[in-house]
């Protein structure tokens, strides 16, 4: 019997037979009711049905391990003797709500029956309990409906006819003006819709209703919706769910009873400020859903026009709630989203889970709690995931933009967007495959819309509060969303939506702000995010001390130089000469080059670029002052310099004069059936060392100059890209040598410089041990490898990357995130053998992917020294490198 | 004492130090004259210097290693003391020959000074020996002349000139013409021009000679042309050569002497007959200079018009000479090249070495040892290199084709060139780059003409023998020779030679038949070789005992199945499918097919592409019956099968009817940055599983055919090209499992065959082990494999290939010969990968490098099954392979 395995945890009377630590077993609801019991917070008692419950369910043909009915029977008799309530008594009987609970928070599942335990004699006892006949009746009513919907599986709409037909049968309006004559005559008629839809009696026996409950919980895991929400969340299928069975309390029991759902601090702001949302009079799901406008929980947080806020109304209980969650806070160290329910005066805590929140909120309470002491850290790292970050680099609307704002809602999911209107999940998938940016609007959102939302720019509805479904998914996509626009009638038919008398349709342009609520007719245009936050400059600060890989930027141009610096990063790892080759006042000297016939020919041309980039790069020396600055040499081919359509050529003709007939001749010269694999990077150095030779110069000049006459600090590192071989590095390292000597013998100067080289082709990576004998640094240009390594152009992969996808066969782009299994491979092998002959060798990667969270990871753990991405990257960088460190991951969006 | 290194190798009365094995240390020619010592030969008397001397010489500011004067010293003595002669003896002196000897043959070194230990008092000795004064003096004179160019470093002309003017001055037309008296006048002169011209006293004392002679040995290692001479044949510069001192014996001493060289077996053809050129009364370089016409070895030798034969003139050392050949050949177990010279009767032997042959002879000599019992079928197999066996596979002239022969020289290297006269080396390199086909033409070539040769197609000269050094060289290289041809008159000046009236100027085409001698005038057409020869059938049945790895054939057609079938190939290891859409019956099926909107239309014109695909496939297999046929599928990308000039595009509207906007955007929709790495291979298969189908079904539907109708033995391998990914595989071979066994259940029958992939990506080899789940066999697609790898486009490489062979970067053409480094890595990690899931795991190469003897020799390295390659490569190959296996590598050319 001691290896006999435990399937149901009791908690109740402050004790639990579980804790938070237990999620797997007892899903995430279930671990934090245990938690809370522990604490001596005041939760309805219960018991929870282990996960592996449902893994034994879905295996054995929906039947339950031997052993379980027993445990279930023993805690309910516990639950019975605690609350002096039996199951079924008809005095004053014992309900019980049955919710799923999973490790990890999946819509898709059954989520609730409440009321549970209601039959033709217990409600009578309810009734005499509650003193309220019609509750007891309408709880019941509420019970069938539920019940027929979800254990059933009757079609929602076929009870809501039951009750839409009464209603209209005894000409009342609302639910709430049926009697409870009206009451016992609906239950009747639900009870036999239910039975005749679905072909099954309808359970009178509280047990039989509990194991009905129960199974149609573990049943609820594999539906179509849940398998799909756990595919694209990568949630293992055998994790399986808990089952949760809790003690029924009455937040419906008339003025004195509440429920409402409230964060320790402001989920959208992150500010230290409890915050929330109730109703008085209601049941749980009646906040959620979004039928009723709730009220606020503080006097602090009310808005003009909203209703009596919970501090105001039931001071009691309020501060009993101010009390649990201050206890909350401490214990849980994280800010967390509560459910609650005053029954009577009392208060009654029914969930406590992490609490969702918005980028600007994940970053604030992560730097307030570090600077409160109660985190450390590095935790404070692991609760922000980079996709959160991002969201705090995205554009905004310029505030002095002329904008007519038609409506106003909740400001549910911060952020700007702008997009044409649709109103379906189906049309906001489909239009935006055809790259149109859309914003998906509608009444309210189900779980049926995620694809949708996920398609869209942003999210509108018209009805529901901040905790509502679109708002919730909204924050965790990191998705802009207005909520709760009352103002809105939206017409799905006729395919538009009014406000007033203005009319907006399917495929007009309308703009979001999801931090004011504003909805705006028409096209805004976006601008750059606000970094002045100091909450965002404290996080920045902390996520430096903790990570250990280095952050550079790719840049070519003094602006981008600075941009990057004021973001943090710490060098340049990847400034592409070849831009500066294209600049308009540069074009004809480089096209004067490519078209010479013979060194001397290009060498006048090449004097004359010389000043120029020699220029640039004072430029970028200067603003990167102290910093290392990686130069690439020219790398593009050079046909990419000269004009390619008749009109372009004969322009050039025009204006250079060149000879038409030269310029057509150089032209099919230069022409390469695969330009990618053709004559260019190292390959041009080598046929043409006269070009990187000038390159060469100009970066020793201009390096040389700054540090002579400006006793500045500059430490350049010169770059050959595309080596395959390391007789192309040795032939070019030792003319850019001899160059920089040149430069400083002239000079009169010695400064430091490094060399080394790109590895961007499968050979660099495999032959690296030979090629670090003569680099002092690499630097993985993953693009390039990325197509190597795949044979794959990126120009052309469009062609079928859908289909790839689609098929599964690339989890993501490869451009966009790096293939670890096999380009990795390659960057692994070309880190170990490139340190095996240089054990210092400096190490980075300059590919796009040096801004992707996951490949940012993926370069910790192979031991870089640092990545390079783009400007606006460079804190998602910062963050994705300190991560790394602390072993986070990228994070699944919260 | 006992550590001291030995440094000389004394031979001599019956005994040497040294043996043919020591060739390290003795050079090639040392070690030969000692095992000649030691096998009883009568060789004059000497010693070696052995290599390591060399490496100090060239380490120590050319001086020697204590001792080595002492050794040298004594070995001397021993040479006197054997001879009774005495270095410098004015009564008998002891004359020697110096001659250099290095490991390998390495033309370009200094090679022989003879009569050295002449001087004034030895001259007067010699000539009382030899009762001759005449001859006594004409020594000394080619002595002083000799050292002079040799050693003293006095341009040639300088002392050509000397006797050129004496000649005049004494109206003589002839050398033989001078007197003694005449001699001591040009002896006179000679020596104060050789000190005038080189600033130094010309040496009387014998020892100053000699080590004089020894530096200029040690110090030509180290010339630039034995330094050019050892890179191109990957020689270690660190050999070394030795020297060669040796007892002089004279075959110019009147008409009881001669000298000769000879083969014992024919080196043209392999015939078993003892071969070789001789002159009376002459020194050895006279035979090799190729100044004086040689005469016939034996009579069976004799062509019309030849002198007399040696056997015929002196039949007594004739009889000693076919002893020794008959010793030597049973000694060594091979044809050797011999060099001898017979002293007023007496024979003495100079040289032996292994003989160089042509390809021909090299065949046949080694099928009729092992048939002789002499050497075993493995030794037989290391005799021929791949480069000799192609030489079989060369064309040769149609014998039907009428021709104008306008003259005959000797056929000294087989085989059939065309193309334009050039008269030097350098016309003929910048010619070739030229892409023009050339044949150099000169009055007898030199080392310093070795990159001209190489370079044209063919080599005539006007002057020397089957062994002069044109004759020589062009077998080595394989390349078509005639020499000799003394009807020609070269006029270098203006460019042109004349035969009788005729005049052929620079640029005009000749055609030169190697292996007949025959001069044509103009362009011959030259036809397939002739592969019927007894030799070759039975030399590769030698091969194909010897070897392991498999040899298959890449084949599209019928015909060329059949041919590489003939030519032994065990399967097709890579049939290509596109070259059967492009056939112009099916192109218009093929366009309607790429040009149609939806898969509807694609099944259209797939259906009529299907019967033919079919009726392709049942050829080949028939042709096939019993041997593996991999068919891979489609490959290109599909903008390959449409026109792209306007003019095509017109003609296509003109003639299909698809409206020419329609065509023009389909062209723009298909149009690829990189179409090396576009959508195409199995790419078209994930987005077009229909092409994939239908062609799967055309196998399958042939192999049935024949399997149930013509009771044959079909062996299909299907190959999906370009996977990355196993998931890509996975699904198409999925695919392809589905169409063949719906087929097999369409016809009622089942029969074997397997589906493998390509492996022609980094990515696959890096993943090959996940691939190998999906695949039964792996080809290696080394063409795409290198392209990837080194990120480098065959079609656009040559912009800069050439730069990079002269810099050194590519040893070779990587699409040649496979870099075995580099992409070679990932051969070596695919094939174990892939074993490591599949043990049996049948793995082939079918990219160029399945016909090249060194990938060959690698593929069998690594453990492949089998190589694919042309046709026609299908014999070297088998070679290749057996060398492999015996380890003996691609071979140097003999």
């Amino acid at each position: 019997m001691a290896n006999k395995t435990k399937y149901v945890y009791f908690f109740g009377g402050g004790k639990a037979e579980g804790k938070s630590q237990m999620k797997d077993i007892l899903g995430g609801k279930g671990a934090n009711l245990a938690e809370m019991t522990n604490l001596g917070i005041p939760v309805p008692p219960g018991f929870t049905i282990s996960t592996e419950v449902c893994t034994y369910y879905s295996q054995n043909k929906n039947t339950y391990p031997p052993g379980l009915r027993g445990e279930v029977e023993k805690a309910l008799r516990r639950m019975e003797e605690l609350l002096g309530r039996r199951f079924a008594d008809p005095d004053n009987p014992l309900l019980v709500s049955v919710r799923s609970g999973a490790r990890a928070s999946m819509p898709g599942m059954m989520d609730t029956i409440l009321n549970l335990g209601l039959n033709r004699l217990s409600v009578k006892g309810l009734a005499k309990k509650s003193g309220n006949r019609r509750f007891a009746l309408d709880s019941n009513r509420r019970f069938i409906q539920m019940y027929g919907d979800v254990v059933m599986g009757v079609k929602g709409d076929a009870l809501e006819e039951v009750l839409a037909n009464l209603k209209k049968e005894k000409g009342k309006a609302k639910d709430t003006d049926l009697t409870a004559e009206d009451l016992e005559i609906l239950i009747d008629r639900l009870r036999t819709t239910a039975e005749k839809e679905s072909g099954r009696s309808f359970p009178d026996n509280p047990d039989d209703q509990l194991w009905g409950a129960i199974g149609a919980v573990f049943g609820s895991w594999n539906n179509p919706r849940a398998i799909t929400y756990r595919s694209l969340n990568r949630i293992p299928d055998d994790w399986g769910t808990a089952v949760n069975v809790q003690a029924m309390v009455f937040g419906n029991l008339g003025d004195s009873s509440a429920t409402g759902v409230a964060f320790i601090r402001n989920p959208s702001t992150g500010e230290k400020l409890f915050y929330g949302e109730f109703l008085p009079n209601a049941q749980g799901e009646d906040v959620v859903a979004g039928i009723r406008t709730p009220q606020p929980i503080t006097r602090a947080q009310k808005q003009p026009g909203d209703a009596e806020s919970l501090d105001e109304l039931m001071p009691k209980p309020f501060k009993e709630l101010e009390a649990v969650y201050q206890n909350l806070e401490k214990h849980y160290r994280d800010m967390q989203d509560i459910e609650f329910t005053i029954e009577d005066g009392r208060l009654w805590m029914l969930q406590t889970r992490r609490g969702k929140r918005t980028a600007q909120a994940a970053v604030r309470i992560a730097v307030e709690m570090v600077d409160e002491g109660l985190i450390k850290p590095e935790e404070a790292v692991a609760r922000v995931t980079p996709d959160q970050l991002s969201h705090f680099l995205h554009p905004a609307f310029d505030p002095q933009e002329k904008k007519e704002v038609i409506a106003k809602g909740l400001p549910a999911s911060p952020g700007a967007a702008v997009g044409m209107v649709v109103f379906n999940a189906e049309d906001a998938e489909q239009w935006a495959k055809d790259k149109k940016d859309v914003i998906l609007v509608r009444v309210e959102t189900s779980p049926d819309d995620i694809h949708g939302m996920n398609a869209a720019q942003g999210i509108l509805t018209a009805r529901g509060g901040m905790t509502s479904h679109a708002a919730v998914v909204a924050r965790g996509m990191g998705k802009c969303a207005v909520v709760g626009c009352g103002a809105l009638e939206i017409d799905y038919e006729k395919g538009l939506f009014r406000v007033g008398d203005r009319v907006i349709k399917q495929g007009d342009y309308i703009s979001l702000n999801g931090s004011t609520g504003e909805i705006i007719l028409g096209q805004l245009k976006k601008s750059d995010p606000d970094l002045s936050s100091p909450a965002f400059a404290r996080f920045m600060q902390i996520v430096d001390k903790v990570r250990t890989l280095g952050v550079r930027t790719n840049a070519d141009t003094p602006r981008d130089c600075r941009k990057a610096r004021e973001l943090g990063a710490e060098g340049i790892g990847l400034c592409r000469t070849e831009h500066m080759f294209f600049a308009p006042d540069r074009i004809p000297a480089v096209r004067e080059m490519i078209m010479a016939d013979d060194e001397a020919g290009r060498r006048v041309a090449l004097n004359k670029i010389l000043p120029m980039q020699r220029g640039d790069f004072v430029e970028i020396f200067r603003v990167m002052e102290g910093l290392p600055v990686t130069i690439r040499l020219l790398d593009p081919p050079l046909h990419e310099f000269l004009p390619h359509t008749e009109a372009e050529i004969q322009e050039l003709v025009q204006t250079s004069g060149i000879p038409a007939d030269r310029l057509k001749a150089k032209l099919i010269a230069l022409q390469e059936a695969n330009p990618m694999l053709g004559h260019r990077g190292c390959r041009l150095g080598i046929t043409f060392p006269d070009i990187y030779e000038m390159q060469v110069r100009a970066i020793a000049l201009a390096a040389g100059e700054l540090i002579r006459d400006e006793k500045r600090k500059i430490h350049p590192e010169i770059m050959i890209p595309l080596v395959g071989d390391w007789k192309e590095l040795k032939i070019l390292r030792d003319l850019t040598k001899q160059t920089v000597e040149k430069v400083q013998e002239e000079m009169g100067i010695k400064y430091d410089y490094l060399i080394g080289t790109m590895i961007e082709l499968p050979r660099a990576a495999l032959t690296a041990d030979q090629i670090a004998e003569y680099a002092e640094f690499f630097s993985f240009g993953t693009n390039d490898l990325t197509q190597t390594t795949w044979g794959l152009s990126r120009d052309d992969a469009g062609k079928f990357l859908g289909a790839y996808i689609k098929a599964g066969i690339f989890p993501i782009d490869p451009f966009a995130s790096l293939d670890q299994q096999g380009v990795g491979q390659l960057i692994r092998m070309g880190v170990e053998k490139g340190r095996k002959t240089r054990p210092k060798l400096k190490v980075g990667i300059c590919g796009e992917h040096g801004g992707d969270p996951a490949s940012i990871i993926f370069c910790h753990q192979v031991g870089l020294n640092y990545v390079s991405c783009s400007p606006f990257r460079v804190p998602i960088a910062r963050l994705s490198a300190a991560r790394a460190a602390i072993g986070a991951g990228t994070g699944e969006g919260d």
